[in-house]
């Protein structure tokens, strides 16, 4: 737990339990699991979240200021429990970038992907079925499968972090999971899924099950590849999910949603707790949507400043995986933990999630990129001398 | 599904499934079921689902525009993932109001009660055990369980819907539910529980389980009787939950919290989705509880309102649960959803909760009470005549 408020007790309980609710009835599968979430220190250069660097624009705090302030002189009732409004711009927003025209009927939003995820487990996963996930990937997908009670089943990935068309078949053949995650852009990794393979995969799902293939797109904006999108048309059980915390700036929101055929979004009304998404999360997320061009226009330099990484992280000597993302895995080290700390004792945080070797940087400013391009540049001398 | 964007698929298609979903892999135990959530009719006067009548005050309004752009401002930043001041302040509040001292490290919050209620059942209840309400009461209680995987028991409730210890204990011993609900005031009958049976309850959930025993106290502060909140003093395992969508007139912001032994907060941390409470939720609710007074003004009101319509209602010659809550319930009727079409065919909406024989009536403003009992009166004198 990083809530400093529990520390005090457990500091003082030299004789006690590790965890403070060993003593409770949780679940068994629960006890000695950690709590998810990257270290929240406070360092000058924080490049390990993925966050986007550039604040909102004025104009757009100013809109947000405006239509919360609209809200909430009715927040004594219910928000739109089917948030018909927000999906229809969602819809629109998705039809101009994402090469596939798609209605409110096929847009289901939530509080942040990972309720979208959620939701999505407990309608088509859950006790007595699977998912599969090739790993390393987003660890959220093990996490919440767990946490809806679906069984995880780590697939393959290659050497080189592209999924490996034959052996994930074989896996899905071999476990006939209900829920097949595919992460594209991929986290750690950045690496794209083109799209030969996702419907090498759906086709396997389907002899296999019929399961549900999700598409996550959390990162796609970034991609030098089009959306996956398209390929929901025709395809029932074929959805793409997505998130503004990173190309609409807005991580703070916890805005995620998914575009999949209408169906889709009807049964997921099953599980969904009502009124989930508040009408000050809906007005906000409104207000983003306005402001589409400019915020894209940030992508656009994230873009830019992410092969600019790729480029010179390539230049100091580092390995680089090819990244559609806006961050950058790089490696790799004996020992990533230790360069982990050592690039923080420069004054700069990146993420280390747990592949053996590498260690990820979000995209920053071009100023924070420097930095933390001075501090890999002396780690890599040192290292070398 | 109430949304209309997917009427059309239906209406068009004479000879396919009953749901669209249908042919969709979902989980079996969700075919044939119906989303939860009571109708949103357009009518002039709204009292179904217990939202508080009265608008947020306007010096409040501006304050959450204030505090809200203050938020947006770093909008691009994952929010606090521990809400520590929002914890803080509610633990403030809790204090103050509810007769028992709590700290931030007591308290946690989530986007609605329900959300609470998930997280506690992901945490204690989930695949192969079970959870137990007395019913009829909130319904969400065993529709959460459900989406949870938690086997769900229909305790007892006796004839004039308060809680008979003897047969709850009996039904505590004989199911051994590892999570028990006690709502009070319950919904939909307004019912209050004293402290003695929620000891009683306790004892019996130890000697079984241990289990986790919830207080849903969502319309705790409409209640005649003190807090239950502090009975938590030494009972780790007892929970009480709150709202600030009734009490705090801010239905819209989904904002629901619980207080707890500090270990309690600590598990749930295990299944919380991370940077689950956006920042705008977290500044919005902060907002509205530097204005507590005023909203504990409207309280006040509606409790006298309440009190009136038990009052009339009796006059008028309808039988009437004793309520404690901000909704009163009425009946009997021989045919209890015809009577709720009469009375929307009149104007009002209220709630046909599915207690035979009985509705529900939300408490709203002076002027919609009064049409709300004109419409009953009406109802009475044709039924009598």
């Amino acid at each position: 737990m990083t809530n400093g408020s529990t520390t005090p007790r457990n500091a003082e309980a030299g004789n006690e339990p590790r965890n403070p609710w060993d003593e409770l009835p949780i679940r068994d599968e629960l006890r000695g699991q950690s709590p998810y979430g990257a270290p929240q220190l406070d360092v000058p250069v924080r490049l390990n979240t993925n966050e986007n660097p550039y604040p909102l624009p004025d104009a757009l705090v100013d809109r947000i200021a405006e239509r919360v302030r609209e809200a909430a002189r009715d927040l004594n009732r219910y928000p739109d429990r089917d948030a018909v409004e927000l999906r229809t711009e969602l819809a629109r927003y998705l039809t101009r970038t994402a090469g596939h025209e798609v209605t409110a009927a096929h847009v289901w939003a939530a509080n942040g992907s990972n309720e979208v995820l959620q939701q999505l487990l407990q309608t088509f996963g859950g006790p007595g079925r699977t998912a599969i996930g090739f790993e390393p990937s987003y660890s959220m997908h093990a996490l919440i499968s767990r946490g809806t009670g679906t069984g995880w089943i780590s697939g393959p990935r290659g050497e080189d972090f592209t999924i490996d068309v034959a052996a994930a078949r074989a896996a899905i053949a071999e476990h006939r999971p209900e829920v097949v995650f595919i992460t594209s852009p991929n986290n750690p990794t950045g690496t794209a899924v083109d799209a030969d393979t996702v419907l090498a995969l759906y086709d396997a799902a389907q002899a296999a099950g019929p399961s549900i293939v999700v598409v996550d797109e959390a990162y796609g904006e970034f991609s030098h590849h089009p959306s996956l999108l398209p390929l929901i048309a025709g395809r029932r059980n074929l959805i793409v999910s997505r998130t503004m915390s990173k190309a609409f700036g807005a991580a703070g929101l916890r805005l995620g949603y998914l575009a999949a055929d209408p169906a889709v979004v009807d049964a997921v009304q099953l599980v969904r707790l009502p009124y989930h998404l508040s009408s000050i999360t809906q007005a906000t997320a409104l207000a983003a949507l306005e402001h589409t061009d400019t915020l894209l226009g940030y992508v656009a330099q994230l873009k830019s400043e992410r092969d600019r990484l790729v480029a010179e992280l390539r230049a100091i000597g580092y390995e680089v995986t090819e990244s559609d993302a806006n961050f950058v895995q790089f490696g790799r080290f004996d020992d990533s933990h230790t360069a982990w700390q050592q690039i923080l004792d420069r004054g700069v945080l990146v993420r280390d999630n747990g592949v053996p070797g590498w260690l990820r940087v979000t995209a920053g400013t071009p100023a924070e990129n420097d930095a933390f391009l001075d501090a890999v540049r002396e780690l890599k001398k040192e290292h070398d001398a």
